[in-house]
């Protein structure tokens, strides 16, 4: 058992940079040792051949696009399928951009069904028929259907690795079937026990098939109650099943109860994974993962349409200024005190609407729930906002010393903070209740209601009292 | 095969509503009826009987206090200790605090060593000091070991459930060997390959186990360049290697290459979990996990913090506009644009940075690319910042027809822009290179430079061009 094998996040650097460091010797042609280019070449493509493919997976998405495709280039054609696998789905277009069809066809090739239509999407369509045509019926078939599944659903996310055995045999021939196979599929924990018309009856897991004595029979060892999934069911609720009892893999049957295909632990891990960096990206209003290396371009057209959207409600709000320009002229403090009522609303509130929205997710919080959080975030707000309002009346008097442009500074801080927690409470509420998706776009809205708010009820105070 | 077992979140969701309605039922004494009561009691003790504890911890969570601590009263108690490790930590504290010493010992004392060490930090000192005294000594030994360890630590997160063999002796051997446990540990998808002196030499994967032929050893089977873990590696580390290398089950050896404990995929599933939930709530300032139906004390406690340092920095901005008051006096449309340019500045800044604190994160940015990105982010931030500017000097014309103060906004959105775009890339790389977490606080501080530099920007511009 040798160092390199401590597979930390450090050692994987310490390989990136080997490679880097061998692709730029390679390139760098010294002309004064013509000999040393081959050797180089060679050592870089040893080295690539040594690692796991989800390693050079982590190689090719640090590298910037030029050194990405030269390495890529290195890469022995008959790993390439498991390689784009396992890359981004950014960085997986770069490399298919760089590939001929022909190419193409036989990484793909390599291939199962269930990842093939991992890949599909991303593949130039007439190789995908093409595909189809070199596959044997039973791959078509499965490629087809896992391809006709949202890829939010289960069945889009399933393989077909079963090992299937019957209930009426003993252990004994269960172990003798198995060391007939070359290699079990991975993340096999259970043997799927199925009947002559292949409905699911139960799982054997391999945990008792090993401790049970040889001579019983499959039926009296079985657990005939396993969690089971069907292809239409929502990944994220087959993730949270598979964290909440500690799955390793689970069977997926069709509506009459026939076997269908597996859910594996790993596709999992990838689909939670997935998940939690969508919602920090969108979070910031990049829409899809962008590649860090992506061209100019694609990174405008990313970027986009969550700086229109915030433009919008930023001319709503400046428009809402507008309205009291006659205000601000008088009292030119206003100017500069309203950007802090707008600003601890937006902070109150994004808080409140991350708690609820995260509430909604887990399930913890119902429609039902609705008037129990709004006096309770209502509450908060006010402790909150009487405090926090007190000491920036303070400061405001000290820089003004106008004790009624602080009293009304305070009040519209206390109103926005509760404006911002009803809104922060109804807006995911409304939208459950409306079977919309809470998280989207909560954060643009609520400080949006929260700015245009907040310059509102400060302006409009100010001009009624003291104007 | 039983419907129930299709175990999505609606059918979750249907279990929690038969609980709430059968303690609804309880609770309203209906003194027509009083034989009624205990029946319903009775119902709710069998239905909690039957469901999965983190099903049940699952109900926990989701019910406010007083039904909280009235279902977990009707809790076997030889249950409570599996429960509580399914809790998260916010409600596991309101659990506590309603249970004497001795339910919590008789709860503990069902636990394994490294369950133990997940439970300790939330229990009162005296209880854990008892626990410790009843523990047999390897137990003791272990639990100070697992307790030694950062919460973050691979050391605090392993177990010790690992089934080792010996390298020297047959399939045959093993096979006879693992019959005689009564059941194996979960998720044992290998078996360790131990010498004399503990030292780790391999494992033997269950899947080879299985095909393999019974006479074969296991020297000439197992794997022998296995991944391992050091209890001091980082978790974030050795959860990226069990999605990276697909693993269930990976040995945790000492300094001395003595095997020394196990670590699992659910344990890893959790704590990509619990990362991706810390980090959605840290940026909106939350600091902990916040029980939703926690106190309003402990949610003012819990927010305090956030709202505090984004009040200084919008002081600050106030500040910055406090600068040009005269300006706006004169010309008070400025204080209707200023916001615009700020938050737009915000929002580019914000995308910036996700991108790069994520490829850090990733590992995919390295500080020496420093420059290529803020070449890359400028020039898409200077084509985001033309577009927009255009768009939104054209609007502020139709308004103010004041073609000079279109054009100073014009070059403000675009200047703000591009001060965004290179923060949003120095930030975090600098924090990067001085040991620093880049992710912490990052919004915050881009937030509070494009605001301040927005305002500071565009009204500087204006009193130089148009007063």
């Amino acid at each position: 058992m040798s160092e390199p094998n401590r597979k930390s996040q450090e050692s994987l650097q310490d390989r990136l940079e080997q490679v880097v460091l061998l692709l730029d010797r390679h390139q760098n042609r010294d002309p004064a040792e013509p000999g040393q280019q081959s050797r180089h070449l060679e050592e870089l493509q040893r080295k690539l051949e040594e690692l796991h493919p989800a390693d050079i997976a982590y190689i090719l998405e640090s590298l910037p696009h030029d050194e990405r495709l030269a390495v890529w280039q290195l890469v022995k054609s008959e790993r390439d399928g498991e390689i784009l696998l396992e890359v981004s789905d950014a960085v997986r277009e770069t490399l298919i951009a760089d590939m001929d069809n022909h190419e193409i066809i036989a990484a793909a090739n390599t291939l199962d069904a269930d990842e093939l239509a991992d890949l599909a999407p991303d593949l130039p369509r007439d190789v995908v028929r093409e595909l189809m045509d070199t596959l044997d019926a039973q791959q078509r078939e499965r490629l087809k259907s896992a391809l006709s599944y949202d890829e939010d659903q289960v069945g889009a996310m399933m393989d077909f690795d079963m090992v299937t055995i019957r209930d009426d045999v003993t252990l004994e021939v269960v172990t003798r079937y198995l060391r007939r196979f070359e290699a079990l599929p991975d993340h096999t924990d259970k043997l799927f026990v199925v009947d002559n018309e292949g409905l699911l009856k139960g799982v054997l897991p391999i945990k008792k098939l090993l401790v049970s004595s040889a001579d019983e029979l499959v039926a009296d060892v079985m657990s005939d109650d396993p969690v089971f999934f069907s292809p239409l069911d929502a990944a994220g609720d087959a993730a949270q099943a598979f964290e909440r009892y500690d799955l390793v893999s689970a069977p997926v049957v069709d509506s009459h109860g026939k076997l269908f295909g597996r859910l594996t632990i790993d596709e999992m891990v990838d689909y939670i994974r997935e998940e939690s960096e969508a919602e920090v990206l969108n979070a910031a209003g990049l829409r899809e993962e962008e590649d860090i290396f992506a061209s100019v371009w694609k990174s405008v057209r990313n970027r986009w349409a969550w700086l229109a959207i915030n433009l919008c409600t930023a001319l709503i709000a400046s428009r809402v200024i507008g309205l009291f320009e006659a205000s601000i002229e008088q009292l030119v403090a206003l100017a500069a005190l309203m950007p802090i009522v707008a600003g601890i609303g937006g902070n109150s509130g994004n808080q409140t609407i991350t708690m609820i929205v995260r509430g909604i997710a887990t399930g913890q919080v119902q429609a039902a729930h609705g008037r129990r959080l709004i006096r309770k975030e209502t509450t908060v707000a006010s402790i909150n906002g009487l405090f926090w309002g007190v000491v920036l009346a303070g400061v405001a008097f000290l820089l003004y010393e106008n004790a009624a442009l602080s009293v009304v500074l305070l009040a519209a801080m206390l109103l926005n903070m509760l404006l911002a927690s009803v809104m922060g409470v109804v807006i995911p509420l409304a939208r459950l209740r409306l079977g919309g998706d809470p998280a989207l776009g909560s954060s643009v809205l609520i400080t949006a209601i929260t700015d245009s708010g907040g310059f509102f009820i400060f302006l409009g105070l100010a001009t009624i009292f003291l104007l």
